[in-house]
């Protein structure tokens, strides 16, 4: 028997992100789909019908057989999973100040001063902030916990290792971002073709604002942010799944290679011993040839929840130099909120 | 009536590289092909059944109907241009000791202490190393020219006008290289596809130790490498042509984003006034758009011979961070080799 | 001096299409661009504002600089080009009755028994249909004249030679065609990436239709369709432009290899002498390689105006088999647009 | 305990099929690798260095740590399963002479008058050529069993119901191939980037005499090829998995639309009851929506071991046409030859 139970609605279900968690969903041991919910367009279908789905495996039957709620709609549920996009996310403070716990992969408030931004192995403790959230917006038993964008989780849990053994100094990262990452309809077939674009709208701050917020402490009024100085280049390559990230960090300590190595790959972070069922056995893994990691083989380390660094050398002025991989739609989204959701049971929020 | 008139011989004519500098040399106001040459397999054939031919345009007959020589051979021409890969790339030693002028793509003798590495337009006063590599050698007419790595002239042609302005004191780049610049048989399909892969053999140190060859100095006796530290990441990217370049750059002094612009987009380099054919009217182009440049839509720019930069812009530390382009076969490859010739013929080293 | 000189307005000038014709008018001897009319949301801005750029040539600076207008909108020009979608077109019949000629890439109006459906090479004759739709329409001097759909244009050219010399008994085609016959944000990147679908709502019905009509004659009254039995399958697969085809086809008497490879290669049409600006020497090309023709390497052959037949081979039941390749938005839109445009010229239509 | 226990070694396991029947005899209910065999360059070193692994899952320990041996090597193994390509097949022939059964992808004795080429759902009685075989060869325990080509597969597994039920008269199939038909190092990225190629050597033929065995029947003295013609022409596209074909087929009796989705959709062929381990429920698919099959999408169907059917529907001349798709790598390769060798173990001629 689960030791835990609960009935999970999605919001945003019928998009990228949505599927992802319904395929993520199917089997869980501690939370099944009973609501779907997404735009007014969908509203009222059968989440089969609804749903243009993309997923390489079947649909859930009994999530297909469920009929697709608007935003305003009544849930019968435990808890939200939203991958609500930013424009639409503003129905998530409804839902918690109607008494929801709602986790969200939407960036609108990610950065709210009284809104947790968790990734488990990192930040658990920001969760103390809940409280403090429900005091201030005058939520009785609802809250919203967020998780970071998807590129942002691939370097935060890449540096974090780093920052508990030598501290952090500066960091300069390169993304090369797959098409996933801007949902299912946020990149022409044209645009992308043969070709790499050096632009993704608002990433570069979210990947810099984000990552200090996650490597930062927590007072009693405020999220502190990390002192570390990021700085963010962020470019859309051809790949369907799988953000490469090329980055450059400057340590606060000096460090040899084999210190490096040995906090990266035996890095556990703070769910060590809380048997989340989504959590990866190691966040971080070390790819063990000069090539990798690469988007196509190494995006599904752990079921796509590892993330994976390669090739970590010291370079100019006390810079480390590494490649990391986080696959965009699972560590970077749906299995973040998911590990989110599962934290919140384990340390009894739900 | 041209100005001059030459005959050239291209060595390794049938690969990628050889393809480009024929299509190139088609119509040419100063060079004529008159010898192609590749390995023993090709030789004895014709140019038009020895190549895979893989190039928008048509072949140009007169080239197709040549025979490909081998190289051991004796060559009827002025001039030859090298695409040699590093292998095989000791034969231009041969024909330079032969008495041929040598303008090289190959990375083989790019760093040799008296081998001038040259982009026309930074460091044409290299070329003054010719009498000293001749003596050195003991060769009597002929020597060898180079021209940068295809990721190493994007950089440097960047750099350049900056380090004019305001000096140089740190560069980190990521590349996003295209499967052309491995040569027609480099990558597998299986291996890109719906890929990134985060490492080249050898071209990190090439990007790094090259460009500071090419912003350095000369004396009578050497090289004087810029005393600017360089650090490279590289990467393949599912591409067909043109590199696309990551850069934070930290200048010597401090300057205004107009002063970088404007750096940037007047730069004209110490070309200006020879009329080599194939210079651009400007090396450096600023993009005009936020999500440029990209590689299949700027690649092209002035016929492939200007570098394009995007969103130049301060950043953390005193760096700037920008984006630039270049086309990696054309700027990045045959066309820097004919553009030495050029130069070459104009300073009348031919 | 220019034989004809005409000002050209094109309708849907933003579009993908729309800036094919743009960028093929840039200096063309007949035709100068001072009209550009699009959308309501475009209207009232500079084209260079207005126009999501996409082509790699510069946006020739004199369109860049005149004003969108909307569909509305009294136009100051000479003659029509279109590149209306169907759902918009219907403003095509609208500027014919204002006395435009409208020469138009749309399907709406190509299979009425009153508007010619013109490939220049071969059915000319179908503008006889001109005063018929007049009188019909109650047109003054204004007409309509459609070009065919992209994959129409491939298959009809290397069927023409085929019918002229053997007669045509049926035809069998699986088409894979490129995104960019989709339009520029017709296919959506997660949908296509590392995929191919075998599905192009509407399009084997047009390949049917439209073929018949084109190979078929007309009488005072009505087109005739050619006695052809036509079945397509269409696919989209991940390529930027050029869509290739696989035909069977029956032909109705017995040929020898050596006749049908001359029928294809000796092929002019109907165009011959009248000197065309944009009509290719030869409209079929026969490949001379077995594994040609190949989308990135063929679709520009005459500037993208020719198509390209491989490997015409007899097979089962007397069909012969080979590939087809046309240029989609070249010969299969906005260069056919044009040539139809110079042939209403060198007619006098105009 | 399992009904069946044979210890497999794998001929030419480092290639991209013998990565697949690794990956899918890791686990498997019957069978266990205990040898691995491949060319002189990797002979003598452990799998896991000898295999450029790229399989998304882990490499299976056990099988990593093998030591690679020759094709002339003494084996110790029940059964080898043998992705050999054909120019080293020939070891297959020696092999089998030395009491092996082997059970190859190899296209080398496919068409061999005593060698059975066999789909388990369609001509499971071929395997009665065994005998004729060892007599024929002087082979004692030994004997060859062959899968076909991996387009083959797709396409017979299609027409079989439509034989079954109405009889077959003509075929013309044009397919779309994923490059990992070609094995790990057969398409160049330079070639297939952003490009379609209308020719694979030899693969027409193929397709069209393979099929026309496998639907054949079988006498005492040889196998007797169905009497339908068929007519093939072959493409690759730039994708990585998955084949996808268009089918004309002429049925020699009438057929009602709801007759031939039923054909398909219940086809259950010669292995109901057999309980074969990599089986799958059902071999062919019908697709439910107007856009599938699609590679990315669908090729997984049934762990990669059902093809899929799109839109089946009549057309002229008395021909249906529709897509099929098969997993290239799985039922088309590795798959194809793991439930061969189970058909042999449940049909006891191990």
């Amino acid at each position: 028997m689960a030791k835990h139970s609960f009935r999970v609605g999605i919001l945003g279900a019928t998009g990228a992100v949505g599927q992802y968690l319904v395929a993520r969903l199917d089997g869980h041991p501690w939370f099944a789909v009973t609501e779907v919910v997404a735009s007014d367009r969908s509203a009222g279908r059968f989440y089969a019908e609804a749903a243009r789905w993309m997923m390489p495996q079947k649909m859930p039957d009994a999530v297909g057989r469920l009929r697709v709620k608007d935003l305003q709609s009544e849930l019968d549920c435990d808890l939200l999973l939203s991958a609500l996009d930013a424009r639409s996310a503003a129905a998530e403070v409804a839902y918690a100040n109607g008494g929801f716990a709602v986790v969200s992969n939407s960036s609108l408030n990610r950065l709210a001063e009284d809104v947790p931004l968790v990734i488990p192995e990192i930040n658990r403790n920001h969760l103390e902030a809940i409280p403090r959230q429900r005091a201030a917006r005058g939520f009785t038993s609802g809250f919203i916990v967020t998780n970071p964008n998807c590129s942002t989780i691939g370097l935060a849990l890449a540096l974090k290792p780093l920052q508990d053994s030598f501290g952090l100094a500066a960091v300069r990262v390169v993304t090369m971002q797959a098409i996933t990452g801007a949902g299912l309809d946020g990149i022409t077939a044209t645009a992308i073709q043969d070709n790499v674009i050096p632009h993704i709208e608002g990433e570069e701050e979210k990947l810099e604002v984000e990552t200090r917020k996650i490597l930062g402490g927590i007072s009693a009024t405020s999220f502190l942010p990390a002192p570390v100085e990021i700085s963010a280049q962020c470019n859309r390559v051809p790949v369907l799944v799988g953000h490469l990230e090329s980055v450059f960090v400057r340590l606060a300590s000096p460090a040899a290679p084999s210190d490096v190595e040995q906090a990266l790959s035996h890095f556990r972070g703070e769910v060590a011993g809380l048997e989340l069922p989504s959590a990866p056995l190691h966040a971080v893994h070390l790819a063990s040839a000069a090539d990798r990691p690469q988007p196509r083989l190494d995006s599904g380390s752990e079921g796509g929840m590892a993330v994976v660094v390669g090739r970590p050398r010291p370079t100019l002025e006390g810079d480390w130099k590494f490649a990391v991989l986080v696959h965009n739609m699972v560590r970077g989204a749906a299995g973040a909120a998911i590990l989110n959701a599962e934290l919140l049971a384990a340390d009894s929020w739900l």
